[in-house]
């Protein structure tokens, strides 16, 4: 049931922040679908890829596809309405997407008995790839890379699942708010990771 | 019969195609080659992998790297007298390649009895997945995004061949003909999709 | 045992090259580690799926994901001692990555009796694939069609392995340290191969 759910919201918020940032680069209407499409169900490959489960399975989740179509539609026409004044929406939703796919990608790895390294890369590639593959399409350096924290947050909820303290579905969609606030509160704040300059 | 006719057609278009942007890019030969055989190549070994065909049966098709590479061979060396006062080669192979590709794709998923949906979706993948990773790798925005109606050809003749409305090879011959003339009269004439902008 | 030795080299040199990479490009700590690990285990994934090799036996090498994290940890908290004053490092590891993997995956495709097309197909992904991969996220022009001889070392590579004419494991480590040398050579004295305008 939880495993539905999170698919679910990782689906949704994937679609609509493909279809947004399509919108932002004026993308024609096709270009919206294919990019929230791909935003939505490509992380979810990416991982099914690496982790050995067939990438086709993809094509069993019909009422996801369905979803993300409805939705990118909505976000098409409406976008006046739905997003004027407030050019943080895409981020947002990334942020939803992110942490659901993270928690649902480590669930799946943790089904598997893969290892807690795994579990964690299961995490971090279903939270991230889609939008990942997003934004090379849309030509924008990956999210990912950028510098408010990002992925990282990927990362703590795949381990906090694959450590399995968690029991229990309220749990896990404690963890979901939690990982997505703490993406958003990065995005607000500017929280940065470390780097180092190398001068070249 | 039809099948080997549209692998040949999208090969050597998509090859060609490829070749010329390398060279546009001012690629040495050997990137030509590289990004030739990407484009040939690459939109099938997309489909395969997300309809769930082995990617491997891509090394079956001896015959066809023959021809992609003999054709770049000769767009590299010729290209003064092949290509000279015209600066659209590239979009008309990659018409051609769009269209008899997403035939094929469509008529590969249709053998393996997908939902009309999934023949939609090989079609565009097929037609539309070389020239991606063509223009990814070429540092280009992805002509899929760009401004002229492109996708949606192959989408339609992914709907075409998926309600097996036409019946034998001169349908579908037909089928290719039309779907690569709309295209090309899109880049031709500019017709466009909506699109929508919203103020960021 | 060679294999082995390869693998080491090139997942070892290339995740040195993708930290190296993420640091010039500003990235944080994370994506530090996440470019070196797409970098070191990129080329290799990539191989795997298109000669038909269950991508997942990628999480067998357990030893060499601790190998890579380990230089990149290194990497990046001495970056300062290891790396000043010279900016041609991350060219220099590639180049021993390239040859490393060219080997690896040429090795891989003999053992899976691949026709010597394949063979020299598979050394040149799995010696370039990583750096695609990295390059790509990286926002940078893909170094193998950069302007110095890169991929056809790796072409070359693969051809000498599939002829099967180096026996033991001694002719193969000249054949490494040549590759490389060649590469190397490549970047210092701009050796190139011939390209031609197109005038458009």
């Amino acid at each position: 049931m939880a495993w539905d759910v999170f698919s679910f919201i990782g689906t949704a918020a994937f679609a609509i922040s493909g279809a947004i940032i399509a919108m932002e680069e004026e993308y024609d209407i096709f270009g919206v679908y294919i990019l929230g499409m791909v935003t939505a169900f490509g992380g979810g490959a990416v991982r099914n890829l690496l982790i050995g489960v067939p990438v086709s399975v993809l094509w069993d989740q019909e009422f996801l596809f369905i979803v993300a179509t409805v939705l990118i539609t909505v976000i098409f026409f409406f976008s006046k309405y739905l997003l004027s004044h407030w050019n943080r929406w895409g981020s947002y939703f990334d942020a939803v997407g992110l942490a659901a796919f993270a928690i649902q990608g480590a669930m799946l790895a943790m089904r598997l008995e893969m290892s807690l390294y795994a579990v964690m890369v299961a995490a971090v590639l279903t939270g991230a790839g889609g939008g990942v593959i997003r934004d090379l399409l849309a030509g924008r350096k990956p999210l990912v890379f950028k510098e408010n924290i990002y992925a990282i947050w990927a990362v703590i909820a795949g381990l906090i699942v694959g450590l399995d303290v968690f029991h229990g579905d309220i749990a896990l969609y404690a963890l979901l708010v939690l990982t997505a606030s703490l993406r958003i509160l990065s995005v607000f704040f500017h929280w940065k990771l470390p780097r180092k300059n190398i001068e070249i």
